[in-house]
């Protein structure tokens, strides 16, 4: 009996396939990275199907990858050992909605927009906003943040429990549904960002945030990207409790006007937005705009009105697509570095130089009150000076990082892009995460080949 | 040649003793539980000797328990199989201030008010603060939090860094001077909360505050308990920031009055704060007093000026310590259960009931923004009846706790007293605790027989 077969009489037939657009639709995600089939793609629709894929991929010794929508940036999806490919749209309920607790429980497969537009109805949001419409399994698996989480923190921050299955089928719940515990190990965390490698989320239940009274959003524009930072470093040491600050560098800004038909000058910009109440916004953005003029801001101008505040977050949101596919022929390539904020205008500065001496098109933007930024830079796939080119600049500038105290990867996740940086950032610490790997996935079926290099060679 | 020659010649003899008065002092913490004297105390002042001590005992097979100032509630610091005490006294340097990164690196051995006292001097605050003027250390190995973590987060929102001494002597980094990464497994909230059971801290890097423009205090007193939590639990709801919201039942409020000479009305009633700039806070607390007015708020009292807010937050910080010294003969028990918001009104019923039942004097006080509340009862150690009793009603109250979906410790940690009910909150994720355990630790070296029940028997 075949592998179809075999899963087939597990799970039944109807959630187990090899249709090719299938199979190539779970070959790759939005990086860069080569696309590898799959053996198999399932869709399982419970735990209980979980449990009976990683026991039967466990006794065959067959690779399990997890899979949400692909919008990863990091080939975290990518069955490059080939195998079965989990594939979780069937498990995209909202299992349980506690307004009165500010928490929910939903399956992995539930979306981004999809749970806002539920929560909306109760006067309540989730601010952990990457770009993509990413589902929540594959946003905790990358440890996502995006614009808000200089206000609100990042995915590990809004777990509460993760229903997980372990590699050898038995199912634990990493947390419960208190706001803060001190009660055991903090597998919570522990769970969240570990890829796929250490076991397959099956419910997660996340902390939620009331949508605030009154929400101003502002542009300012600067001479220098430079400026840009040092301003931004200055309202988070004034203490301001920013919700959002985006730097959004000329570059992009012209590439988000020609994709999304917007007029924004095309200067380098922080996009800002302030939470509160009305009071409170009012006094801290006039604040801050009396802040920026010191650095030279030129021009700075509130979105109140909520659809040109809507359009400002959508274009920001938009730049990553828009730059991997206003140019189809080119590829992209993005680096993901988090620096302590004093360090940020060198480091940015750098990435801006390096850029320019390889002569390559590259954009700068990023959630800077974090310290994050990101370099996107289009490259030609079939021109080898180009990749390689890309390969260096992308090692220069994790190297100058973690020169600075920074890490690698600030929300993306290391998938297969960052794998070669984590000796470099984690010295022997590595060798502790490679030890809890082979802990709970002994046979190393679980997302082989990422996060952890040569997991195989724990030393531990 | 003995211990502590042994241990003398490898760290010199003046870091090295079994004075019994200091033998005394590092048997207990200020639980009800036993002393337990250690075979011997050290005092290391780097990291290396951290390092020749952990090798040394290892070789040896003898526990290595790590101390900070003994303000510990469950016991984490008594040496329970004897062994070394490693005592962080010496280790009580701020190494690295940086406020224009708000961040800063501090030895374990360094306190909570040390700390403030310093970042003061910046503008800047470290908003985690457990009563007592724990050391950072120990605030680190119990996952601390206190009256500020319902607006800041508690002490593993905070941890950018950790040094770590494993139980084979390596010396690790859990993190880095980044904000927030996605790079590897996230073990800086591994080792936070681990209560020296994964390995001993030597360096701390905290992410920091900045002191508020702007911060109101007030007093709001209520006709019960239960009304208090309803419209705790109702301001957060709306979506208010607060920044510390207490409750203190009547009793309390008598216990506070008679040990700090202060007179606050004996009433259930909750202390909050708010931090921000001026006009948001007057909004906030505008809406707040109204709201509470729907609960049958009979007093609602700012407390602005610094002085008096200053003299009611010490007042909450003395409490426990005023009921455990203002009774000397008697010992005191914690409970230290969180829920979700929403139960914790039926919770503090149960408890208040519970306690009346036995006819015991009690106390009911916490972080209620968070769902977290302590039960503090009063009984005669020599009085069979009410040992009993009193275990009884600790049991009750945690399994309550977990029937609503809480934990059975919101901050003071597992240490010897939350052990029993470890299996009954994890389950089978106990068992990956164990193995974690074991993996780092296999000879069971650090701290043993806390926070994993027989961790000896890690069936992973």
């Amino acid at each position: 009996m075949n592998l179809v077969e075999q899963l087939a009489g597990l799970l039944g037939q109807e959630k187990v396939t090899v249709n090719e657009t299938i199979l190539e639709h779970h070959s790759k995600d939005e990086s860069h990275f080569e696309a590898v089939l799959p053996d198999v793609v399932v869709f399982p629709a419970s735990a209980e199907d979980v449990q009976k894929i990683v026991r039967f991929a466990k006794e065959q010794h067959i690779p399990v990858v997890p899979f949400g929508i692909g919008s990863g940036l990091e080939g975290h999806a990518i069955p490059i050992h080939k195998g079965i490919s989990v594939d979780f749209s069937q498990m995209n309920r909202i299992i349980d909605m506690r307004p009165e607790d500010l928490l929910v429980k939903v399956q992995p497969g539930v979306t981004r927009l999809q749970l806002n537009q539920e929560l909306n109805k109760h006067g309540l949001f989730f601010p952990v906003d990457p770009g993509a419409d990413a589902t929540i399994g594959g946003m905790v698996a990358t440890n996502a943040s995006g614009t808000q989480a200089v206000r609100y923190g990042v995915m590990k921050d809004q777990i509460l429990d993760l229903e997980v299955v372990l590699a050898d089928g038995r199912i634990i719940h990493t947390g419960s549904l208190a706001k803060k515990s001190s009660s055991g190990y903090n597998l919570n965390s522990l769970f969240t960002g570990s890829e796929g490698t250490l076991g397959l989320f099956t419910e997660i239940t996340l902390k939620l945030h009331g949508i605030p009274e009154s929400i101003i959003a502002a542009r300012a524009c600067f001479p220098s990207v430079k400026q840009c930072v040092e301003a931004a470093a200055a309202i988070l040491t004034a203490g301001i409790p920013i919700a959002r600050m985006e730097l959004v560098d000329d570059r992009s800004i012209a590439q988000v006007n020609q994709f999304s038909g917007t007029d924004f000058p095309e200067e380098p910009s922080l996009f800002l937005e302030f939470h509160g109440n009305e009071a409170g916004n009012e006094a801290d953005a006039q604040f801050v705009q009396e802040l920026l003029e010191e650095y030279q801001c030129q021009t700075f101008i509130f979105e109140k009105n909520s659809l040109k505040r809507a359009q400002l977050w959508k274009a920001r949101h938009d730049l990553s697509y828009a730059f991997r596919h206003s140019n189809p022929k080119l590829h992209t390539i993005n680096t993901d570095v988090c620096v302590p904020i004093s360090k940020l205008a060198d480091m940015v500065t750098y990435a801006r130089a390096r850029i320019e001496a390889y002569g390559m098109d590259g954009a700068i933007l990023g959630h800077i009150g974090d310290g994050n930024f990101h370099t996107l830079t289009l490259f030609d796939p079939q021109d080898p000076e180009q990749v390689r080119n890309t390969e260096i600049l992308n090692g220069e500038i994790v190297t100058f990082a973690l020169s600075l105290g920074g890490t690698c990867t600030g929300e993306h996740g290391v998938g297969l892009g960052k794998m070669k940086y984590q000796i470099q950032e984690h010295g022997e610490a590595l060798n502790v995460m490679a030890g809890i790997k082979s802990l709970l996935d002994p046979d190393h079926i679980l997302n082989p080949g990422k996060l952890i290099p040569s997991a195989e060679k724990a030393t531990l």
